[in-house]
């Protein structure tokens, strides 16, 4: 099946609604049953490792966003938000535009707030200047996330649920966590009945160095994807398992117990990339699914 | 109890996390199966009405935003999203504030995507131009929302879950259906040991003419909510019960079986808003709520 025919059959089954942009979709009662199904399939694997489980504000503020470092990396994918903040006199002139079909949104101001770019943004900032104990840290963070790239293959959208489990400590900690996960997610995915792929990978890095940051990532294995069919039998990234050095450590003055800069890595699970995998994979009738996937997933429950 | 007392108590018992900005915070797991349950509590009481049950996607199209008449009446409390979409000279000029701590927010440029402010205001657009059947469509919108108004009391959150029911029809029928709700929401609401009561309300219009639009909308008596303690004894809205008259109806060219133009109504759960409210009402530990309230909101099964 090629991506529109795949998109169309979830449009035209009432799976996604189109919300009139490209990768915007309002989501059925079932596709919602199916992600929220996945956080807990996920979650209750991750109950060791989940001490402390938070859901992210999908707004955050403009210094998360700047200490996450996606703006200088990603400024073309970043969200921050505008409103209007003028006197009287610019009012008359904003609603004159709104009024007339004209162009009002230069109008609106900047304010201190953005979207979410990825659920573990927003845990670093919660850590500045703490010395790690010698387990390290460990969180499990579920988030809205936002990212730019209007796009007609349903795989990519503008907004979509990331669930994260995250580790701060030393090196070999960070290490270890990535790759376990990295183990249990194949694991997960492959017990829905999805056929993955693990893959070096690297981040879409913008404009003039992105190719120098591309490379660096590549040759130090920062980044490992676990790829799927998910709009069309060509994979694309369902999860991912990042190792980030002292990228986060480094900023926040995070320390290791022995006094190092604190190291960190996290594994990502792509819930709306994954349900959609499940309808590529087993079609769009939630009923039709295996059975096995339906109990894996609680669905009988669920949908009683 | 005062707001700033509730506040530090949800923030010390880890219900809710500081985000950094007034208004926005981070939920932990309890806070978050408070917030599904009281979605499932409602859908339940709403099933007869709910033919139609989406998720409406938290960002959405700028026609969606202009449509629903938000962007004149609140332009204070709307959200547009800004990315970056420079050439490799302005992005030279990003990075250099970016890395100097500059101000880089007013090189970004406006998107065609705004955040939802409510959930009923994407349903209207999907009946553009549609003769309704006799008698009316009914439809279940849940939105994540966000609305520009920083502030340090718990009850007035930057980003917020909206559960709203929508009828579109005749205006015997908006009516009828805006009366029903709200005699519904306030059984519902009282079951969970929240004291409500009802009173005539007025949307926060903004700038010059507010004043007459308010005395508009209480004289026809538009908007009703209903009110309890959420973050201290002074009642605040936790639900509102709207007649949009043909607010709706007209720019979107919706008619009734007749030829007349399509009004419409809702009625919308904050669900954020009650969470607060059953913490302010029952305490802030889940297990030391009332038998009676945690069973209607099925937590025994949830919390297992």
């Amino acid at each position: 099946m090629d991506t529109n025919d795949f998109r169309n059959g979830l449009l035209d089954a009432g799976v996604l609604v189109d919300a009139g942009s490209p990768g915007l979709y309002h989501r059925s009662g079932d596709y919602e049953s199916v992600v929220r199904a996945l956080e807990s399939y996920v979650s209750e694997a991750g109950r060791d490792d989940s001490p402390v489980r938070l859901f992210i504000a999908p707004v955050i503020n403009l210094e998360t966003l700047e200490g996450s470092g996606y703006v200088g990396s990603f400024p073309n994918l970043i969200g921050t938000i505008n409103s209007f903040d003028g006197d009287m006199k610019k009012l008359g002139e904003f609603r004159g535009r709104v009024d007339s079909g004209g162009e009002w949104s230069e109008l609106m101001s900047h304010t201190d707030v953005a979207l979410s770019s990825a659920a573990c943004h927003s845990v670093y900032p919660m850590y500045r200047g703490v010395t790690l104990p010698i387990e390290g840290l460990r969180f499990e963070v579920l988030a809205n996330c936002f990212r730019h790239e209007p796009s007609m293959d349903p795989a990519r959208l503008q907004s979509f649920r990331l669930h994260e489990f995250v580790y701060l400590g030393d090196p070999d900690g960070a290490l270890e966590f990535r790759e376990r996960w990295i183990a249990t997610a194949r694991r997960l995915l492959g017990e829905l009945g999805l056929v993955t792929d693990l893959v070096p990978a690297n981040d879409p890095f913008f404009g003039r160095g992105a190719q120098m940051m591309v490379e660096g990532q590549l040759e130090k294995e920062l980044k490992f994807e676990i790829t799927a069919s998910i709009s069309s039998d060509t994979p694309g990234a369902i999860g991912s398992g990042n190792y980030h050095e002292d990228h986060f450590g480094l900023p926040y003055s995070m320390s290791t117990h022995d006094g190092h800069v604190a190291h960190s890595a996290c594994f990502g699970f792509g819930l709306d990339r994954i349900a959609l995998a499940l309808y590529y994979a087993h079609g769009l009738r939630l009923e039709e699914w295996p059975a096995e996937v339906r109990e894996r997933l609680g669905f009988d429950e669920l949908l009683s």
